[in-house]
């Protein structure tokens, strides 16, 4: 058989170059990239649409910077006329977890389920078109396979590759105990890509393991089998963690413009480039531009960070929106209402340490308790956003401002 | 509150006492003993009968003597009042093995499946009262079970827990694979104990993993634990394997008394009384006073051993059918057809040795290819039972008579 790129006529091959360059910018991994360039050119050959998975815990429908990074991704094919299936895993949901043991998965009910769903198109909306997206909930067909159904899923796959599993594989080593059910969770992921037909499936690196059983199902029921696309991790405010709603170091997408502004500012500089390529839609020559003129200090740290919360801000609020929080940040943070002089204080201690620590380590409070009671009563602001978790990790970076109460104020210089 | 036993009057202790004697008899190991008692106190107490739980695999319907040591066991339950639940595992038997690696378990029709039952249940009424059975197939829930079903039994088991069972356990160490559908064996057998109320599951000691699970999932169902009566495993001719229809080691409760009785001559002596417990009928003080005789050399052990073949024929074929066979045993083998003269060799070899080597040891054939010919061609016999299978490993013993062909003969006197 002649290779489907030998097929192409040499406008049709500069397509599949085109896009595969669009593809690739700012993936992980993608598994196999071979056969992605296939499906391609095939979907330019045949003049059929790809389709291209996205799986939703419909648990947690607040969307922040973190899931834009595949949401970005998903809209690059969109524009290119493939089609995104958003597959709610409302089957997960409504069994919720029957060890009990987990407080985060428990049961949801239809409603539930139905209104977070909701929430997340609401939101999804600010970056792909919904218009032309296909929506699937997992129930449709998981709610309807019986025992002998599920035990010829379970028949398809050994025990030792589920084993594989970073998680469980460390929760085996470290004798945590993995309920027999949670080996269905990868399984179902599995299957629902065998039911769509899916050709490509984004998620976070996090994800590889899940979205490679839709490749592994995939091929045991004899359909072809789909790409993984893995997204880097976004980590959040902190620098360290994964961006999530439960650490409190995200941006929502729904955040008042100044808020998203000001937490874009608190980003360790080390991330801004990082940044850049996963949650803005800059094109990759003006990041490279960015970066190079920030290592050849052409461009102040600050100021590129200022485009990036611009940048941030414009996508999901708007030119006016963007600018006047810039103004704002400005006008309150760098010149205005802070004190004419803040004390300066040479940091020569850690690189991450935590916000309590931090408070008492500068004397801005004389004790661990005294600190959380402000922090509880809204009254530390770190670079003038409020810090609303007392077990939040502060990135130290340069002329970072740490406030307590009304009046006390110090700026950091590292040592 | 008041144990049960407390509660009981001096007679209904007695008959607690007396019934308890007798199920412990050739028990290998009941979970726990105590629980049991309790159990037969409650039903001397409430006058209710105890539910005993045998599970059969609907694919090997031969009953053989290897059988007959849980049904043995059942037998005395049933005297004594108590309900036997007998449950084709024929959901099971119907799914088949969905890796199609096992030839051993392929799937079975419906008529299959029944006509096996059939043939189990007419064996098994030469043993015990098959009209005060209750039969039941768990298609009859298993069947009905949907993925959330599944998903919740499977949520209230570990895998690490699963992976204890010796066979997982060893295939995990030596890599080899465990498809994930054999994890549900155990569950299903668990969860039959669950809709049965089961107060008590039988089987042989490679039953302990699987009827544990009935306890575990009767537990997490909130339903009192049925206790575990596991029998020793039954050794075949050779005195080795497990008895068992594909290792052609057996004896058949459907076969002709001659053949039943020649089979029963040919056991290792040292199996004798381990025999008498597990497969006949003679109560406990009998077998002591034969243990006893042969010990203080009373008894020979060659006349020991006709008791127990002429026991057995007796139980399947009644008592005329017994003195036949014995009578036939007696002429043919201990006098007539044998020949007047058979030469004695003194055996200092191996006490087990297959069959094969013995022939060529013995000098009666000159080649290993010759005896497997010689075998194949049903010229083998030893203590005159043919041999069927050129695998056989024979058992030395005193006396053992070889013969290949028909005028071959050798004794065997160990040295």
């Amino acid at each position: 058989m002649i290779p489907v790129i030998e097929q192409l006529t040499e406008k049709q091959r500069n397509e599949v170059k085109r896009q595969m360059e669009i593809y690739k910018q700012g993936v992980q991994d993608i598994i196999p990239t071979e056969e992605l360039e296939t499906k391609v050119a095939k979907s330019i050959l045949e003049n059929r649409p790809l389709k291209i998975k996205l799986g939703l815990d419909p648990s947690a429908p607040d969307v922040h910077l973190g899931h834009t990074v595949v949401l970005n991704k998903l809209r690059q094919f969109q524009k290119n006329g493939h089609v995104i299936q958003l597959i709610i895993g409302d089957f997960t949901g409504k069994i919720g977890d029957p060890t009990g043991k987990s407080v985060a998965r428990k049961q949801l009910t239809t409603e539930e389920v139905e209104h977070n769903a909701k929430t997340y198109f609401e939101q999804f909306g600010k970056i792909i078109d919904m218009e032309k997206v296909e929506l699937h909930y997992n129930s449709k067909w998981l709610s309807k396979l019986n025992f002998e159904d599920v035990i010829n899923l379970a028949g398809k796959i050994t025990v030792a590759r589920l084993l594989e599993r970073d998680d469980f594989d460390e929760r085996i080593s470290t004798g945590k105990p993995i309920s027999l059910h949670e080996f269905f969770y990868p399984l179902m992921q599995g299957y629902d890509s065998v039911m769509l037909e899916c050709d490509i499936e984004l998620g976070g690196t996090d994800q590889h393991f899940n979205i490679l059983m839709g490749r592994h199902y995939q091929e045991k029921f004899g359909k072809e089998k789909q790409v993984a696309m893995l997204m880097p991790l976004l980590e959040g405010l902190d620098g360290v963690e994964k961006m999530s709603k439960s650490k409190r170091n995200y941006i929502g997408i729904d955040e008042a413009p100044n808020e998203m502004y000001g937490k874009s500012m608190s980003i360790p500089d080390t991330l801004m480039i990082k940044y850049f390529e996963l949650v803005t839609d800059l094109k990759k020559e003006e990041i490279d531009t960015i970066k190079t003129d920030v290592a050849t200090g052409k461009l102040h740290p600050r100021d590129a960070k200022m485009l990036l919360a611009r940048t941030i801000v414009h996508m999901y609020h708007g030119e006016n929106a963007a600018s006047a929080a810039e103004q704002n940040f400005i006008t309150v943070f760098q010149q205005g209402t802070l004190p004419d002089e803040i004390p300066v204080v040479i940091w020569t201690g850690a690189d991450k340490i935590s916000v309590i620590d931090l408070i008492v380590e500068l004397k801005l409070l004389s004790s661990k308790s005294e600190a959380r009671r402000m922090v509880a009563n809204h009254g530390v602001k770190i670079n003038r956003v409020k810090v609303e978790d007392s077990t939040l990790i502060v990135a130290i970076s340069d002329d970072l401002i740490v406030q307590v109460g009304k009046r006390k104020f110090v700026q950091i210089k590292r040592g």
